[in-house]
């Protein structure tokens, strides 16, 4: 694998889940519109691009990632099951084993923290605390599983981007 | 321990080092202080304050925590030689005994990043990065010893700050 770095960014605020609701639809409230578009900018604006942007397909996710793109960070959106809610973070890897430079996942909690702490530390203690619209930076090894191999460079919550 | 929060700011950029030169004399450059400046200013804008800020004695971190409370994000800066280059965490933490609410140490690296996963892993594996002038941002647990069982929330180098 030749990424270099892998980000994971957590869908924006959306709306409540309805009883009857499908969880799938709910997109994002105009705060998280506004806050996510908020945070893309200043990621531009910090020199950021992803060379590769992938999404869960569920709505908040999806719209989550089309507003990254439409700020600059990645010329297209590709979805992929592997990030639905439950999702499967050895499944992502082998999807981006053709990868070069920087990847963002967007996705959902309490997947992408833990995923986090399984590339960085290869063990799961719900250590990292990762807001809506949050963004987690990693850097990884120049070769081998990434797993447990990773360095932690960056974890933001939105409010001190925007 | 009545602490909430525990920011852990590393000192933002200086001169180089001097073969004969005295380390701890060595200030913040210009871009150095311009660059702690601006990240100050984030932070106050992002709505935080720190109840206590304590420094190393060390010119290039009490020069960072002087702009830090300059700008607003303290009242006073107090000093500790378990700061300085080599310190240690378990003295800076018997001296934050009886603070409240949020404290902030500026310090060096490796240990301030170091002092992280101790805090939040109970090991060392120096798989944090932590750039001059860059927060990391751990959740205390509300008693009992804070080794191996903070949150971390935060972890942001400057450049997505300014």
């Amino acid at each position: 694998m030749a990424l270099t770095e892998l980000y994971l960014i957590r869908h924006g605020l959306a709306g409540t889940r309805q009883p009857a609701g499908d969880d799938e639809r709910r997109p994002l409230t105009g705060a998280g519109v506004r806050r996510t578009r908020a945070v893309a900018r200043q990621l531009v604006r910090a020199g950021l691009r992803f060379d590769r942007l992938v999404t869960s397909p569920v709505a908040r996710a999806r719209q989550t990632a089309v507003i990254l793109r439409d700020c600059g960070l990645a010329r297209a959106v590709e979805e992929s099951d592997h990030l639905r809610p439950g999702g499967n973070l050895r499944r992502c890897l082998e999807s981006l084993a053709e990868a070069e430079g920087r990847a963002a996942l967007v996705g959902h909690e309490p997947d992408l923290s833990t995923w986090a702490e399984r590339l960085v530390w290869n063990a799961v203690r719900h250590r990292l605390v990762l807001k809506k619209a949050g963004v987690i930076g990693l850097g990884f090894p120049g070769e081998g599983s990434p797993l447990g191999r990773c360095q932690l460079f960056l974890l933001v919550p939105p409010r001190l981007l925007v």
